[in-house]
């Protein structure tokens, strides 16, 4: 059972924009990037089409409900970096994540939030609709202690 | 002097992923499209260096410090979606909008808001610091009233 | 029978990067942009499961062969520009598009140019396969006469 | 002195698109993640901000003047890649790279080219023009044997 995950990364060019600094939008998808990295580290992945002894039937995906980042420091190009996701709540259909964007030095540069429903796919409709989280991911899977959760210092 | 804008434009494919529907990080991009797009409409620029009349050591920036996004019902590619800015707030320092993504059915696909500040570079360090809006902005902008502001519906 | 379409656009703040142009990947995906235009504009599109007309066992899809584009001069934030897509080569299998950038003052941006292939789904395998273009959609297009297919020169 | 580098990579959710594969317009983004880690190698950035040795006034740029791919193969969501970045040709005042895809069973998923241009700011104009690739870069590449650019073959 895990609440706690981390990678490193660093700012690609592409990642950044006219004022020189990593675009908000793609904090977002460096959230999305230690996500799924968390649980390929639990032996899973997100798409669960890629988890082979998963039935087609039994498939669950995980679209967002709320996703929010709030931003202290810019990242530049090159840069290197550390996301720390934590898993904040786990209810019977959705997972909420805190994730902290650290800089080398220690800064805390941003502090982001998603929160996952877990669905699947009506076989009449074709519609998603929400689902419990099957206990095949919530057994690996256990909320942060609250201090941890508390608001982040650098840890300069 | 205004408070909101209206953007209709359309879902293209490179912004859609695996799960068939637009990506969420997209939605933030959305937003700060018909951020700026509500820019023109008043005159101006959200870059300064497009505004002639600024005076280059006037020029202010507009980092995000915020951003959120609650997602209701998919975007799909090809779909036409209208997007309706309001300006939630007008601080000292900092804009608040509120951004709502319609479907062309009247339904809700998202809700998101963007905090952004207003900055300039310090001469001295060469680093950004937080300064007043300018009255050649803020003479431009209103609040929108607090009954706009309050959960929508669908229209359908 | 149409082999010419053309789409203004406007520079979107998230497509610069640190050096305050359009990252050059982004000409391909304006490049797919007036693509799929250019397909509504002939009264379909480019994905069939939009085409309520076609059966589900007939959709094809269209990967890209080839993607290639010669950069000329660079395009910035809100910058205005049109895209003319010119239908270079229509074979068995394969379409060929040539895309121009124009600037508002008449010079050339950039000139691209895409290779899609019609694919569909094998039900044995699952895997995509080559196969002919259906006459539905060959019988909306032409080739450009090699005039138009020229180098070309600024307007200005 | 080098003319190869390689680079390996994981597919991430927000690269795919629709069609379940990697966005053809995403390549090009990895072709320039090799190109930058390349330089990284050989102890340089490419972008001369970020080499403190280099002299404001001394800096250049790498716009692209080209930019290419063939596409033999899709990647997929979580696919482990490899990239190989060959230096194809060095000319006075243009760098020419080849770049392919691997996937882990040793097909060749696809082949791309980047002309990047070496650019100064003219200081009276404030425009890009090019100039000779100054020495401190040159001496560090050398133009891969012809052999290493024949097509390639899967490793398989």
């Amino acid at each position: 059972m895990s609440f706690r995950h981390t990678l490193k990364d660093r700012v690609q060019f592409a990642d950044t924009d006219m004022a020189g600094i990593v675009h908000f939008s793609n904090f977002f998808r460096y959230m999305e990037r230690v996500e799924h990295d968390f649980f390929r580290s639990l032996g899973m992945s997100i798409w669960d089409g890629n988890n082979l002894e998963v039935a087609a039937e039994a498939r669950v995906g995980w679209p967002r409900v709320h996703a929010s980042c709030d931003y202290k420091a810019p990242l530049r190009f090159e840069e290197e970096f550390e996301m720390e996701l934590l898993v904040e709540d786990i209810r019977a259909r959705t997972l909420r994540y805190r994730v902290r964007f650290w800089k080398s030095d220690g800064t805390l540069a941003a502090e982001g939030s998603l929160v996952a429903a877990c669905v699947q796919k009506d076989p009449a409709s074709g519609r998603m609709k929400a689902v419990s989280i099957p206990d095949r991911v919530r057994e690996k899977l256990s909320t942060a202690p609250p201090e941890s959760l508390a608001p982040p210092k650098d840890h300069a």
